[in-house]
């Protein structure tokens, strides 16, 4: 007999630009099951639920909830809270007093976690409840799925970003040799790797990539800059936020002072100014450096249609899968396809996601640890959605000199 | 009886997403002018010319020339060179060994200052060509225009950074409690003050705006962070590169070693990076920050249809005007209708436009100096061409607590 009860679905950690698809898949599903009865989003994550802040899903409007697919950012509010032994008895306390039954968490790997920890609170308490979480990081770090959704958007972004700002560079390349597009990724270079979709010609920007999967060596690294600029059209670099050189150290020329989140994740961004310096100091050439920030992983006009697809995917899987009696999963994407893409959704187990964190494979980086693999293009070139919009690429024929050689 | 040659443009400055609309511009309208022979281009503006390096427009196709259209960043490539007397000698003779009486120079007011100097050349020289420079800036500081191409679409990206970025603050205020957003600008704040298209409601981001129209005052930023960050939400602020201090520094933290280009110009940034630390420092928050750089004035996606066309129609507007006789001038844009919105070109005297620079007027700026006025917005937002699309708000209607007080 099917379970009765309510529905609690939160957000948590960064944002995306497809999150709120997510949530639209959850709602949309959760309709369907007459076994649920109030459907309840937690404000800031687990955050406001400590403090019993929950809204009503069921007073919003159906064209609110088709809107958010094309919503950026949490739309509930999102949190990065780890929580105390404390903090988890009050809240399955307040689950409890609200009758919920399905608990969908929508997150990476910290929010994996923390579902894994309430289901197993709530399972040695006696209260039956269904605990699912649904992949949600521009990190693409999560092990166990082929990717996450966030990731695609954040790819299309940065694949655009690195065509326009490097199609800059070759304009003025005589005033900025050198531009360092600093990318977001902690501890994987996932992002990074996709302004590699950028290149439609073998010497398209952008022309070197650094990932955090390969210690950073600075005098590599300059020789590969010095040669490109040489080579004249300039030289455009990708940098991931978490480079670290040989001895583990962050590239990083300013440190903030209040510089950790609650998981002690430090406060990354400052390779690419760290870069324009190195170049200058020990090239005397002159850099700049762009760094999209928070935009890069939210900006609605750059979201894949794919991902849109996929997030919404994942949120009504994990509604229909908990309604079968799954519990203590995240919902997976297994590619099933390659040509014609197609994923579908899978199953894994919480406690295995929130233990791992997936690099960028050696396969999809270069021997050189500067670029990526082709291999690392048909995976991520999909996930982008439609293809990038056509340019104008101009023949550039000369007009004979008449006055020099 | 119309003068007989061949056409010369060029493209200058710091490149924007509509610039090779201009040169589509120019190369479809000199096609309806049977007194213009070649259509050259200059490769890297007045530097590539300088080396008598020039394409055939002729050879392209239709297809690509319409292409262009869509294509952001200067495909002629471009320049910042400031000429030497040497320099001007030497390229009317290469002007007048390629028979060139039609001379178009898309840029600034640096570009409006060259177009004069060659112009002026030529006169005394006595060699007959008609010098009409197009505008373009994404500064939108150019004077006797209602505004610049360029500037529509790199407010409209920054109109929809600040709203998505905005949201993610909204969404994650509790880690990040402010953000600053970075923007371009030298000297004038245009492109800070097109952020505060993101707005809808009166509480949405960009909470605060400063322009460097203002001098920077540390004491009463921090007080209006503070106050806002006490509100609870988050505080999202926008801030240009070009921000100085009373005494007229730049509030940059790092400096990098090659930081002028050859018209004396200082390359900016840091301004973000500045505030990060001062906030971290004064207040103890923690702030991030976000910093388009390049990516802002290029990104394809984030064109402005209107100022497309506007860029297309200027370049049309300076062949048709120089085959009538006209010489010596920039083609403006003059606002003839306000609602609905409509622009038609003028003209303006080179030498007028190469001197002057136009600030943010003071009734665009509200009395504070920390925001925008109604007024702003009004001469703003048709210039980003289509509403941003909208984005999904629920209601939020709170769910009663069992629990807490």
């Amino acid at each position: 007999m099917a379970l009765q009860g309510n529905l609690l679905v939160g957000q948590s950690g960064g944002p995306t630009a497809v999150i709120n698809a997510s949530l639209a898949g959850v709602v949309e599903e959760s309709k369907k099951h007459p076994e649920i009865a109030a459907l309840y989003g937690a404000i800031h994550g687990v955050e406001g639920l400590l403090e019993e802040e929950m809204v009503d899903l069921r007073a919003e409007d159906d064209e609110a909830i088709s809107l958010l697919s094309d919503t950026p950012s949490a739309a509930l509010g999102s949190c990065r809270r780890k929580l105390t032994d404390a903090d988890y008895e009050r809240l399955l306390g307040i689950l409890k007093a609200h009758t919920i039954r399905y608990f969908f968490y929508i997150g990476g790997n910290d929010s994996a976690d923390t579902s894994h920890r309430i289901g197993r609170l709530a399972d040695a308490a006696g209260w039956e409840m269904r605990v699912v979480s649904i992949p949600k990081t521009v990190d693409n770090d999560l092990a166990y799925t082929d990717h996450s959704p966030g990731y695609g958007s954040v790819a299309r972004f940065n694949a655009m970003a690195a065509r326009d700002a490097g199609l800059d560079t070759l304009a003025l390349h005589n005033v900025d040799k050198v531009k360092i597009l600093e990318t977001m990724g902690r501890n994987t270079g996932w992002i990074t790797a996709a302004t590699a979709l950028a290149r439609e010609q073998p010497h398209d920007p952008p022309h070197l990539i650094y990932l955090p999967e390969r210690p950073f060596d600075a005098d590599r690294f300059l020789s590969a800059v010095d040669d490109r600029v040489a080579e004249g059209n300039g030289c455009v670099v990708a940098a991931c936020e978490g480079l670290r050189d040989a001895d583990g150290n962050v590239l990083a020329s300013f440190k903030h002072t209040l510089g950790t989140d609650s998981f002690g994740h430090q406060q990354l961004g400052g390779v690419g100014d760290y870069l324009v310096n190195l170049i200058a100091d020990r090239l005397g050439i002159k850099a700049r450096f762009d760094k999209a920030g928070t935009i890069q992983r939210v900006f609605g006009l750059a979201q894949s249609g794919v991902d849109v697809a996929e997030a919404k995917m994942v949120g009504a899987a994990a509604v229909a899968r908990a309604c079968e009696g799954v519990t203590d999963k995240m919902v997976t994407l297994e590619r099933v396809s390659r040509s014609p893409y197609r994923c579908e959704t899978g199953l894994a187990p919480l406690e295995n996601v929130a233990n791992a964190e997936r690099p960028v494979p050696d396969e999809f980086i270069n021997e050189n640890g500067d670029h990526v693999t082709p291999a690392f293009l048909d995976y991520a070139r999909p996930l982008i959605g439609a293809p990038l919009p056509p340019y104008a690429r101009l023949k550039m024929r000369r007009v004979a000199k008449l006055l020099s050689d």
